[in-house]
């Protein structure tokens, strides 16, 4: 919070290159991480016939993990945090072939909490869902939890 | 809705067949549909190396999506009807191995709408996961939509 | 937990009994809570000339505060714990002079964090709404929040 | 959609009139509706003492319904729509006296469907709440509902 601008956006992007050095998940989907910034980032993967359902459509558990993944590289850029909750709205159906772009976006930091929106858009630019997350910092085990 | 119980049965038990037939999302996941009934659909999957995400356990999306597939063959034994929105809230991390199974239970239904909640457990029985989503019915393209 | 049944269904009444005795905004609505239990709670709520919109039906926040109602009594028979979040499905109209009976029940309970499903009933027993909240417990201030 | 903007301007600042004449639920809470326009509304309460609950703080149900109440009618500067669901993170408690600004802004419309963020603040602008709602169109009785 104290950094200078360019000393946080550097931290941001250092805390997400580590992260999607060790995200086996992210890698193997062909996502790929771009526009890192304190609370933000931006995810893209395209829709292989492999994330096809019964409905000719994309799942949507896919069109799901592409938003919390960019959910999960702009919550980390704040130190380590996990996804508590989240929430998805599917606004339009996925075809095979289709480049999705997952763009996260901080709302409200406050205390151990945080909201993040992430909005889903499809070719040329339309929406195909919105997605809400709620971040939690990682806590140390306990007999607590 | 005026069929006899064993009829009913099954109906959703040939809607859910043909679904997964044509689903290679789930397919090529290694997910596996049980115990279909209607408005009822339990869906099982195996956390593997490839779902591993950059803080060492399950992706949150590989969870939200086996609960999603759970979701849609439940809501599909009522017609063709797909996921309009859904919230998971994630309970405890998962790891490398782990067998999850999804179990969707139809809470209500009204008119075109219908609430499904889903509850995701690990090794032991413990949930991992609650899911709801909410269906609609399949609609013909129109100029309204 | 180690509390003999007896017990831990004495204690529970004994929180919400507490609970409700400052509870002003419960008590104004005329809002009574019944059938409480460890992670259980009813608020049963009739819908006045005061409660009803621009539609000519009951205001969406009157049925959702009836809901967290029944949700707060039930998640503070664990010890004082807060809603974190929640969210609603508005299934039908609720009408002027409607009571409405919320029922909620515990769903998960992990850590500091809790899943309480409410079913909002309306005249006849059908379904007008569900509810969902999470919980956690209430925590001292600190420099973290 | 064809409207000139000081036109749609108009239209959406008459939609809210009439609705308003007609809320006596809002009228009843002392709600005031400002900065309509298309897609979007704010509505502005003072937490009064008949809204605290059994902590000490504002029952979460009327934050959750200033929220409500801004969302409805910026909705329904789109025509007559009805919420379908929502839902709400509380992010700070607030406090008897506190006056609430609920801003609605409309984020995505496809089809039948709307999605409208609602951010609640308190005094000196800090975030007490993040909504989120989805609407619907009304629709005329039907065999379908």
């Amino acid at each position: 919070m104290t950094a200078e601008p360019g000393e946080a956006q550097r931290l941001a992007q250092n805390a997400a290159d580590r992260m999607y050095a060790d995200d086996v998940a992210s890698q193997s989907l062909g996502i790929t991480i771009e526009n890192v910034a304190p609370g933000a980032a931006t995810a893209r993967m395209r829709v292989t016939a492999a994330m096809v359902n019964g409905h000719a459509i994309a799942h949507g558990g896919y069109i799901f993990l592409v938003a919390d993944t960019a959910f999960a590289f702009a919550c980390n850029t704040r130190g380590a945090r996990v996804a508590g909750s989240a929430d998805i709205v599917f606004l339009r159906p996925v075809r095979e072939g289709e480049e999705l772009v997952a763009e996260a976006r901080e709302r409200a930091l406050s205390g151990s909490s945080g909201v993040y929106d992430v909005t889903v858009r499809g070719m040329d630019g339309d929406v195909v869902a919105e997605f809400r997350g709620q971040s939690r910092r990682m806590r140390e085990p306990s007999s607590d939890g």
